[in-house]
C-alpha cells in the first residue's frame, strides 16, 4: 500500500493528500460512530483528478470510499477496509435554472443549500431528510434518502435528472441528461441513486425543483394510544387528500422529548400544548401545504376525517406557532439518549395494514428484551424509525438489543415491508439483507457489482458482507449535528 | 434450432405453443411494421413456464423476445434475431388496493384497463401514451413510456413501486416491494423499466395511482406562427401553474389532420373553430387539471400569460367541447400518412431554450430534402414528435428522409437534447445511440448485458447493434389502432 501511495503523493498537487491524523480522524467515520481510519483523505479539485485516484486504486487494490458530510447512520461513508476517503464536501457549485425548473449541483452543496437556493426562485428541493442541513447532495443521491415530505413528495430519486461521474474504472460518464424524458439505453442513474457508492462516484447532478407552495398549514393531533393514532392514519389517507407530512410519534417518543426538554430547553416545553407536557401523548404531527387557499382547507378535510377519534387538536395559527409545534419531532432524535447511550436506529417500512400490527409488536418485543423500543416516522408511507436504546457497556443489554433488532426485520419482511426506508444497508443493516432479497436478486446484483467494479475498489464492505454493528465499539466524538 | 424446438414442445403443455403461420406473422412486428417471422410463439399460463423457456432458450441459444400487443413504434417488440417470442398479452390479472392506491398489474393489461380500474375507486394512473387503449402495462414498462401528462405527472417510471419476472437465465426474481419507500440493495427495478426487454422478462408490477383530479379545463390556442407558439410555451411555464398537458402542433400537422378530414370524418371537421378550419394555424392544446374549482382558475392564469400573444383561444366549456378540440391533435399520427406512405417518427427532447431552434431547423431541413417533416408533441418536456414523410417506393426520397433524420439527431445532442423521450431505442433508433452515449457509457451497459445475459438470449439485436430501418421493407397490415 505504500508504493500506491507514493505514486498517489506523485499524482496529485500536495494539497490535495491530506495524511494528518486529524484529518484521517474526521473521515474515519459517519453518525454510525464508527471509525477506520483511512490511508489517506484526498480533496480531489476536479473530475480528471478522481479519475486519477481511481485508476492507481484499481492498479494497486486500495480501497476508496467517497464521502460528503457523513451524516449516514449507517456507516456507509467510513473506510471499513481501510484505503483512500475521496472527500467531495467541498465541490458546492450550484447553479439554479429558474425558466426550466432544475438544479445543477456538486455533490458536496448540502440539502438544505439547494433547497434554499431554489426557493430565492420560487421553486424547492422536496426531499428533506432530517439531517438536511448537513447531509450533501452526493451522500443524499447514493443511499436515496428520504424525508418527511415523502408521502407527497416521494425520495431523492423521483427529482434526478442526471448525474454525472466516473465508473469505478475511473472512466467518467453522464447518465441521461437535465430533461424531464430520456430513454436512451439502460438506466444507470438509477443503479448509482442508492448504490451507497460502490458502483460510482458522482460528481454532478441535474434535479428537478417544483414551484413552492403558496402556504403551509400544520396540526398536532394527540390520541389516547398509538393504535388510535394508527387509526387516524387510515382515516386521514383515505380522504384522499395527500398530507405533505403525516409524522407518527409513539408515547415513549413524546415522553422522552418532553423529560428530555424539562432539563434542557424548558422554553420548548412551554411553547407546547398543555396535554403534550402533562400526558405525553401518542401524536400526528400533519402539514398540508399548496395553492393560496387551498393548504388549510385540505388540512380541515384531514382533521375532520379525525373529529371523535383525537383527543386533541393544536392548529397553528402562524408559521412561528408551526415552528413549535414542529419542535416536538425535530427533538426526538436527541431525546432518545435520555434513555441510553446506544442507539440501533431502524427506518423499516411497511405496507398499510401491517402498522398497527408492527406497533404491537414493537411494544410486545420491548417487553420481552426489556429495552425501550421508542417508534416515530413518517406514517403516510409507512416508513417508521424503531429504535432500542441500551448502554453499551451492558453486555447482556447489547445481545438483547441485537436479538430485538433481528426479530424486528424478520417481522418486517414477513409482513411485506422493507428492512430500510431511506437509510440504506451499508454497514449496520448487512445482517439483515438476506432476509429482504433472494439469492438470485443478490446474484444478479453482484455480477452488476462485479461487472462495473471488478477489482472491488469502491467502498468494500458494504452491503454484502455481514457487520455486526453491536459486536464493534462506538468512537466517542462530537459531529456538527450533535445538540 | 429443431432440437430446441423439440425440447420446447416436450416440455410445455401443446396449447401453450403457436406454430401456425398465423399466429407467428401476428408475433413478427410490431407498429415499426417491420416483419421477422419467428420459429414458435410461446403462450405462458405461469411464471415457471417462462421460466422453463427461458432455460431452454439458454441451452440451446435461442433468441427470446417478450411481447405485449405490439403498439410499440421502435421494433423492440419484433422478433429481429428469429427464435420465440413470449406472448404475455393474455395476462390479465389487474387487483387495485383502494386505500394503499396501489394497483397489481399483470404485463397484458392495458394502459387503459388499468386506469379504468383506478377510476373506479377515484383514482388513476398518470402515464398515458397515445396508444393507451392498446399498449400493454408489460410493453410500457419496458419502454419507460410518457404521454401526453408528463409535464406534471411524469412517466411509466415514476409510477412503479415493484416488478417481478425472469432474469434472463430464468430465475425468478422481485425488484423492491409494493412500498413508497425502499432502499436495499441495486435498484434493478429501475434498470428493468426503459431496458426493452433485454434484461428480464416482466411478469408482475405494482404501481402507484393518484387521487383522481376532480376537474380538468382546456383551451385551444391559435398562434400566428410556430415561433409565437413557442413563445407562448415559455410564457406559459413562467407562470409555474404546471398544466396537466401541453400540446404544440405546427401548422403542418394541423393542416394535414384538416385536410384528412375533410376527406374522411366532415364531422369532426364541423366540430373545430372555424379559424382552424380555414387557416390550420399552430396550436397549444392545454389542459389544467386539479381540486375543485382550481383547474379552470389555473387555466385563467395560463390564458392570461398569452394574451396579445395567442390570435385566438377556444376555452371548452363542458368535457364534449373538450373532446371536440382534443380531436385535432388525435387526428395527427393518422392524417401524416396523406403526406407518404412511409413515416419516420421520432420522438426526440431538447432543453426549454432549443426548442424555437428546433423548430427551425426542422423548417430548414424540410426544405433542404424536400420531404414534409410536420412536428408535433409535449412542449411542457420539451419532447416533440419530429415527422419525415415519404413514399417508400422513391428510392431518392428515403436516401433523403434518413439524411434528416440523421441531421435531426446531430442537431439534439449537440443542443443537449435525447435521441427519444418515450419510445425507446428498439431496432429503429440504434444507428444514433453512439451519438447518445460515449464509448465509456455503452461499454459499461454492455458489461450488465452480459453478466445478466451471458448468451445474450434476451431481445438481441435491439439497442446495441445498428439497424437502418430506411432499408428494409415494411410489411403492409392493418393493425389494431389504425383507424
Amino acid at each position: 500500500m505504500n508504493d500506491a501511495l507514493n505514486e498517489l503523493r506523485k499524482a496529485l498537487p500536495p494539497e490535495a493528500v491530506d495524511l494528518t491524523d486529524d484529518g484521517r480522524f474526521r473521515a474515519s467515520l459517519d453518525n454510525l460512530r464508527y471509525s477506520r481510519l483511512p490511508q489517506a483523505v484526498i480533496r480531489p479539485v476536479d473530475e480528471e483528478m478522481v479519475s486519477t485516484v481511481l485508476i492507481l486504486a484499481n492498479r494497486h487494490r486500495v480501497p476508496v470510499v467517497a464521502r460528503g458530510a457523513g451524516s449516514a447512520t449507517t456507516g456507509a461513508a467510513t473506510p471499513a477496509k481501510d484505503g483512500w476517503v475521496i472527500d467531495l464536501s467541498g465541490w458546492k457549485n450550484l447553479h439554479i435554472d429558474a425558466d426550466s425548473m432544475i438544479a445543477y449541483a456538486q455533490p458536496g452543496v448540502t440539502v438544505e443549500e439547494l433547497d434554499r437556493a431554489a426557493r430565492a426562485h420560487g421553486l424547492f428541493y422536496p426531499p428533506d431528510p432530517g439531517s438536511k442541513k448537513h447531509a450533501t447532495l452526493g451522500g443524499t443521491l447514493s443511499c436515496n434518502a428520504g424525508g418527511l415530505r415523502g408521502a407527497k413528495y416521494g425520495v431523492t430519486r423521483d427529482y434526478v435528472l442526471s448525474l454525472e461521474g466516473c465508473l469505478p474504472t475511473g472512466e467518467f460518464v453522464r447518465w441521461a441528461a437535465p430533461l424531464r424524458k430520456f430513454v436512451a439505453g439502460y438506466n444507470l442513474r438509477d443503479l448509482w441513486i442508492g448504490a451507497e457508492g460502490t458502483l460510482g462516484i458522482i460528481t454532478g447532478a441535474a434535479v428537478r425543483l417544483l414551484p413552492a407552495p403558496a402556504e403551509q398549514a400544520t396540526a398536532l393531533l394527540a390520541f389516547a394510544s398509538g393504535t388510535a393514532a394508527l387509526e387516524g392514519v387510515r382515516r386521514i389517507l383515505r380522504t384522499r387528500r395527500i398530507p405533505s407530512i403525516l409524522e407518527f410519534l409513539d408515547r415513549p417518543s413524546v415522553r422522552g422529548t418532553v423529560a428530555f426538554w424539562k432539563k434542557t430547553a424548558p422554553a420548548k416545553l412551554e411553547a407546547l400544548p398543555l396535554y403534550i407536557r402533562e400526558n405525553s401523548p401518542p401524536l400526528l404531527l400533519v402539514e398540508c401545504d399548496g395553492a393560496e387557499g387551498r393548504a388549510r382547507a385540505d388540512l380541515d378535510i384531514l382533521i375532520e376525517a379525525v373529529s371523535g377519534l383525537a383527543e386533541d387538536i393544536t392548529v397553528s395559527a402562524t408559521p412561528d406557532e408551526a415552528e413549535n409545534l414542529w419542535a416536538v419531532r425535530r427533538g426526538c432524535s436527541q431525546a432518545m439518549f435520555e434513555l441510553g447511550d446506544t442507539k440501533l436506529n431502524e427506518d423499516v417500512v411497511v405496507p398499510l395494514d401491517i402498522q398497527e400490527p408492527l406497533l404491537n409488536f414493537v411494544r410486545q418485543t420491548e417487553r420481552e428484551i426489556a429495552l425501550p423500543m421508542p417508534v416515530f416516522g413518517h406514517a403516510a408511507d409507512g416508513n417508521f424509525h424503531v429504535h432500542i436504546l441500551y448502554t453499551a457497556a451492558d453486555a447482556d443489554a447489547a445481545k438483547r438489543a441485537a436479538d430485538g433488532i433481528r426479530r424486528l426485520m424478520e417481522f418486517v419482511v414477513e409482513n411485506g415491508g422493507a428492512i430500510s426506508g431511506e437509510h440504506g444497508i451499508g454497514l449496520a443493516k448487512t445482517p439483515f439483507l438476506p432476509l429482504q432479497l433472494g439469492e438470485a436478486e443478490i446474484g444478479a446484483m453482484r455480477r452488476i457489482k462485479d461487472a462495473l467494479d471488478p477489482n472491488n475498489i469502491l467502498n468494500p464492505g458494504k452491503l454484502w458482507e455481514p457487520f455486526e454493528v453491536w459486536n464493534h465499539a462506538r468512537t466517542p466524538v462530537r459531529l456538527p449535528w450533535d445538540h
